[in-house]
């Protein structure tokens, strides 16, 4: 496998106040090309502590990315290092001074002297297009190394390097560039122990295969690799391992890659064009949230009442002030009712009752923090489970938002 | 100032799945006190890659911190490196084993011979205690360098970065090490080049304060920096700043450092014993989760009304189905009569209704992406705020539940 390194360059990524996300993201496309990233520096805008990473980065590996540092200003230095590293000299490139002209005269400006830096290029290098900037980027390969040097702002970065880099790296680096092909598998349910206890069997696959696995949210995410030069070949073992995950975790698995618990909901109600109402007490509007930050989720979803007092309860979601007295807001009994009454109130297909103790304070010793009973009605009949989640607040809240909707999208597919 | 050098150790870094958030953490810290950080390595679990990049650290700064690789296995180097840079030689601490031992007898095991190494270190070293793990960390201060290995996990490395490792460095770098004194003012309402005209000459401060301007999901904050040695004529410094800045924005400024505006609506209502009730449609449950993301939040939130469909604006809120025909749902007539009508049904102090279009569809000539009506109702009047947003859907409905949770401030200030 081919190596890279790279380099962000920025003062701003070294006060603690914004996140290094561009190498996050040039990592990602890195290995899904078969490139692996064996080490990443950020420095300031300071010529010798660039220069000092350009070198290291030269020393480690095969390539070298960089983003940032190619403004017209006297901070932006990472051409001129770059260039100074390879030992190559630059020169006015007369069709990028005429493309700068352009690109100000389109912002009806006129272009200052200082951006005339940007059109400076050493003859050898391929310069990037960067449609939403002024600043080209640049490939450079020489010597058996490649420097490759892209804008620091994301929504620059990010198509240069897909449209224009990758490209090039790819028809350079040949079949050393051994593409990597991914499927991840989405799990909720089991916990990440005991999935990796479910797949032992499927791990030691000895094509060449790797699972890796991601605990996030309450979620378990199975990310199966297969690296080879033949999208086609790959393929089938991808299907092939997965069929196999798939066979061991059974319902758990809600989706693959893309695909988000509320999307998968989502796409299951309005297939059947069902509709879903909820009586939230202590996840608070959170699940009504997560099914909203979807566009065209009315549809599917009629709305919601949350209650943080049981005046709304009863005038919301038709819950009998009896049924508090006797058995409290947090109970079975109160969460079933909330279900059956939203449902009603609604005249919808679903309805969901959720009442909880998300603590930090309101727990003792019967009904500890993390207690939590969730309700789904339909027309046939109401389903109440008692959970018991350990966490945070924020965790206690996520996790009961989550198994809400699991419970929903297993109960849709038991009826078919 | 002295300078600092983070070096942050471990495969899953380079991956693209994982990150680096030590190195953020560590950053403000050294910031806080002081220190300035020049670059940031990120190696995998390589030993030739970490020597590199602890030797770049020290030609490049004063102090050289590691996260990560303390661990027992094979794959943990980060002690054996840092020795070998610093010319020291490990030997086996009695103390630290009768620490590991006690370690693991607490958790009922005993301990694996691999984690002995864990007790391993240089006489000249002082150990850092690790409270959360087995892994003690060490702080070395050997002819003129400094080096430091903090654990990975994040909720290990903190404590003892604060607890064990800055009263070290501060002590070791003494008067060089000028502690920065800082105060972050929340400003809602203008945008971020409008703070930064209202403040052009407050700015020009001449006793070495700076001033950076952050914008973050509609908010910004201005982090105003004092350096001294002196808490106390900092913090005069500070204040005095502060109010400049504040007496020049007005009541845009709604908190300080940890405030939110989330938990200042949250203080002016218990403050005052008053209660609020939502109407929520295009935020579809946001703002309610925002309130209840707090704990304790029932003593000043009653509940919501969601409404995805016009039977919901109708069952809870009250609005007319004729409001509706002739105005459409988003409108400042419909928004009016969800304030109301939610103020009413609840029987609380304060009622919020929001409408609009979040899009990415649903939007017209007359009526675009981005329009939002948001309607305040108390016990005198009913304020409705027409605005034009944007950004995508998410930033539209973050917009929104922020300028109806900053409304309702506005509001009750005005009241005293």
């Amino acid at each position: 496998m081919k190596k890279a390194y790279i380099v962000s360059t920025g003062t701003e990524l070294l006060l603690g106040t914004t996140m290094d996300t561009n190498s996050v993201y040039i990592s990602e496309r890195l290995f899904e090309n078969g490139i692996r990233v064996v080490g990443k520096s950020v420095v300031g805008d300071n010529e010798e502590s660039i220069r000092k990473a350009f070198r290291l980065g030269m020393e480690s590996a095969d390539v070298v990315i960089s983003s940032g540092g190619l403004g017209p200003t006297l901070d932006d230095l990472t051409k001129t290092i770059a260039c100074e590293v390879m030992d190559c000299t630059m020169q006015m490139i007369e069709e990028e001074v005429e493309r700068l002209k352009d690109y100000f005269a389109r912002r009806k400006r006129k272009m200052p002297e200082i951006n005339l830096k940007q059109a400076m290029f050493p003859l050898e290098a391929s310069i990037l297009r960067n449609p939403l900037g002024s600043a080209p980027g640049m490939y450079l390969n020489k010597n058996g190394k490649i420097i490759i040097l892209l804008p620091g702002p994301p929504r620059e970065m990010k198509p240069m390097l897909i449209n224009e880099a990758l490209p090039l790296l790819v028809r350079d680096f040949g079949a050393d560039c051994r593409k990597a092909y991914m499927r991840t598998i989405k799990v909720l349910g089991p916990g990440e122990s005991q999935v990796d206890e479910m797949l032992t069997e499927v791990i030691e696959d000895p094509r060449g295969c790797s699972l890796a696995l991601l605990a996030k949210d309450g979620e378990v995410h199975v990310k199966v690799t297969a690296e080879g030069t033949d999208e086609a070949s790959s393929q089938v073992i991808l299907n092939e391992l997965s069929g196999k995950i798939v066979a061991k975790l059974g319902e758990s698995v809600f989706g693959y890659d893309e695909d988000t618990l509320v999307s998968i909901v989502a796409n299951l109600l309005v297939e059947r064009e069902q509709k879903l109402a909820l009586a939230e007490s202590c996840t608070g509007g959170l699940v009504s949230k997560m099914i909203s930050d979807l566009p065209g989720s009315s549809r599917y979803f009629w709305g919601s009442a949350i209650s943080y007092s049981n005046e709304a309860k009863g005038l919301f979601m038709g819950v009998q002030q009896s049924t508090l007295e006797q058995f409290g807001a947090v109970s079975p009994e109160t969460a079933r009712e909330m279900a059956i009454g939203i449902r009603n109130r609604a005249g919808v297909d679903y309805g969901i009752g959720i009442t909880g103790i998300a603590g930090p304070d309101g727990g003792n010793e019967a009904k500890p923090v993390g207690l939590v009973y969730i309700a789904l009605a339909d027309a046939e009949d109401c389903i109440v489970k008692e959970m018991r989640f350990v966490g945070g607040r924020d965790g206690i809240r996520m996790l009961s938002a989550r198994t809400a909707l699991d419970i929903l999208r297993r109960r849709i597919l038991t009826k078919g």
